[in-house]
């Protein structure tokens, strides 16, 4: 008997003797019941129909951003977070009024383009004329000075579909700073096939940048099909000239507001599990999958713990404002909590859609992974697969925290094979999101947080 | 061995005998080069992109519609029909100018929405008004009277999915005829969900209506997720106010033509196969698959027969006018040739988008029917199912010819399924169309032609 005892500890994997050592037997029935929970609750899914449909698009300075900021701090507080609180964040406030495109030669057809952000606007009648293609963005780069003179320039580089939206980085160098390249060559106009994988006729927008001393010019992405069309014509011979019209408006500085919603902790208070999303959308769609999602599924985990058990530490649910213009509202949150960011004991943010958590990552301080193993195997009844790199990236509003420390990190890797296909489009509404898929989320990000805040060792990241 | 071959002409399906009864052994082989060869061509696909890339939309009276008719005729030229000619079809000529809707209550949020075909536009601001919804056309119909007044009516009947279409008859009364059913209860604008099966934000359009004696008012239709918007609002207890803007207008009668090239038969040129589609389009997408892919398959169809044998009787290519907006190509063309409608020995036109055919279905003399079956016989190897009904209608440019007379119809069924999340809308472009299903549409046109043409017995159809 007891040699089979021993065998039998022989045999029990490092998984658990980790979470028997951090973790009393009592806290692993919690973190059961919180995922039980979370799968069974319809919370998240209420909470992101509410936000799409009764705020809709969110766009950073808008009215309805406003709605949102006050509909969180309600949400948090009937859901009786223990803390809610709002702090401000600046930004450029940017709108865009009205967008229409055609081609006016060799034929006339409709063009479905929008505005990049930040773009100036065109004068009211918008600009007419001959388009110059180019295959990717480093062609345009390479071209001759003055060669795009009184020229549209247009890149047509395919964004490559990948389960973790690997083609993002590749395609999207052409959106942040194309419009500036078409300019430094002569060009009066951009306009760039979609940063996309969708073969719906929506285009993309998505923030957009000017360089000091270079000029302005209106700056525009269109839809995968008309892309196909353009290309088509200009390689079956034919010279291409396009209208564009945007008109937009730079309404100088903005201000909107992180919300926050906090568990408090029993035993360590201060110490807290950072989670959450970012509130803001584009004005496009109604900002379901970016980043509604994020926000729902990050308060429903939160509120599931808290019906469970008080946690050791704090779990903190923050609302990023005005993501989407360039990371506001995280730059204010990490520079106001500089001096307290060795409080978070693990920080993750959902921001790329809903569908399902199929892996786990960290990037941590190495004694900190004996727990990760541990929340790992809470992870697998969700076939959610361990990542055994500790090389996490996390959300990009986690990238100023990054920026000033190696903070324990943690990614929920969703499947982002579908994401770009609808990211930053008018087809970004609520039913693009699947309730089960939300619901294995939810629970990921409970199980998570509840087990980073209840360790017995204080996780901590690989430091400077 | 007598006694042998007796079992096995017994055994002898009777679609063998009516093959040997009514084709010669060589008319049989030009069957299985037609089949082979429209299997391998790319014609149809060369003849889809053409259209829909260098002349693209193509609504009826537009600048592009007269391209339109110059390209089907060079195309019938280069191609080397034996005659090409057009025919004059005069429609109401109605123009979109702009449109634009949003919920402005409780939330400022885009709607997006498109006119349906013949609506009158709105004042320059639009029109804003409380939205008040009805689940089906009939609870519509049975509202009373002033019931709607300063009020914009909404109907949300969601159209059903299916392989033959069959859904798009009770949804379409609501397009046809919903603003004169508003109008009589006093609404001042007409929203409904689309006609469609689409869960994309696209609206779809279409042709509409009005009465004599009933007040014109705006008639839109708004696309699924934006009409899930509208209708969880209301579910929700929300009072909602939406602004719709469209700017349309009515130019009057306008002319296009239909295009008709012939290869002629050599024995009976008078009597003739008659296979098409509709060559105009709605003006949001480029009309590929409603119906670029009809005109170029039957166009490419008539080719490849040509390529094999002169026919007995002529295979005549129509391309209807004006379609979208009322048959009007259609309606010219039975009429002109009311007084040789005996000459048609078989109708089928290609209008139903470009997936594969699964069925074949005639509307025949009983006589006629061992032609029919040997017909089957040969697209059988396209994974075409006979159905043994002959109750086949055809496509919607043969109902005025149906409305003469029984005349032998035929339907070449295609899997309508995805169809309607396409149709009428701007996502109708070239690459919804897949090129090796539309080679095996080409073939069955082929096949079904040649045969019809070339049979010993004329067919006929079942009369008045």
């Amino acid at each position: 008997m007891k040699k089979l005892l021993t065998t039998l500890c022989a045999l029990m994997p490092l998984f658990g003797i980790a979470q028997a050592q951090e973790f009393t037997p009592e806290q692993l029935e919690q973190v059961k019941n919180v995922r039980e929970q979370a799968l069974k609750s319809n919370l998240s899914w209420q909470l992101l129909e509410s936000l799409t449909t009764e705020v809709g698009p969110r766009m950073p300075g808008s009215e309805n951003d406003k709605k949102a900021v006050k509909w969180a701090q309600q949400q948090f507080k009937t859901l009786g977070f223990d803390k809610v609180w709002t702090e401000p964040a600046t930004f450029p406030h940017w709108r865009r009024h009205h967008e229409a495109g055609s081609i006016v030669t060799p034929s006339k057809q409709p063009l479905r383009l929008t505005a990049l952000g930040n773009s100036v606007g065109t004068p009211a009648q918008g600009i007419t004329a001959p388009v110059v293609m180019f295959n990717t963005f480093d062609e345009l780069i390479a071209a001759p000075k003055n060669s795009l003179e009184d020229k549209i320039a247009f890149v047509n580089y395919r964004m490559k579909r990948h389960i973790d939206g690997n083609g993002y980085g590749p395609a999207v160098r052409a959106r942040r700073s194309g419009a500036v390249e078409a300019a430094k060559k002569g060009a009066i106009g951009y306009m760039m096939r979609s940063v996309s994988t969708g073969h719906h006729r929506f285009a993309h927008t998505g923030a957009s940048g000017y360089q000091a001393g270079i000029s302005k010019i209106p700056n525009t992405a269109i839809s995968n099909p008309d892309a196909d069309q353009l290309e088509r014509l200009i390689n079956g011979g034919h010279e291409v000239a396009v209208n564009m019209n945007i008109q937009t408006e730079d309404l100088g500085e903005g201000t909107s507001y992180n919300v926050i919603g906090e568990i408090t902790g029993s035993q360590f208070p201060e110490q807290y599990v950072l989670i959450g999303g970012h509130l803001d959308s584009w004005d496009l769609g109604t900002g379901a999958l970016d980043d509604g999602a994020g926000v729902a599924l990050t308060m429903a985990a939160a509120k599931h713990i808290s019906e469970i058990a008080q946690p050791k530490r704090s779990i903190r649910v923050v609302l990023f404002a005005a993501e989407e213009l360039g990371l506001w509202g995280a730059k204010a949150y990490f520079k106001r909590h500089a001096e307290q960011l060795d409080n978070i004991v693990a920080a993750a943010e959902s921001d790329f859609g809903a569908d399902v958590v199929y892996a786990f990552e960290s990037n941590v301080a190495a004694n900190a992974l004996p727990v990760v193993k541990a929340i790992a195997q809470q992870l697998a009844p969700l076939n959610i697969e361990y990542v055994n790199a500790n090389n996490a990236h996390g959300g990009p509003d986690l990238i100023p925290l990054n920026q000033v420390t190696n903070a324990p990190i943690f990614a929920l890797h969703q499947n982002g094979t579908d994401y770009f296909d609808y990211h930053h489009t008018a087809d970004d509404t609520l039913d693009k999101v699947d309730p089960r898929k939300l619901k294995q989320n939810t629970a990921a990000y409970a199980v998570f947080a509840i087990m980073a805040a209840n360790a017995k060792t204080k996780l901590t990241g690989k430091g400077k």
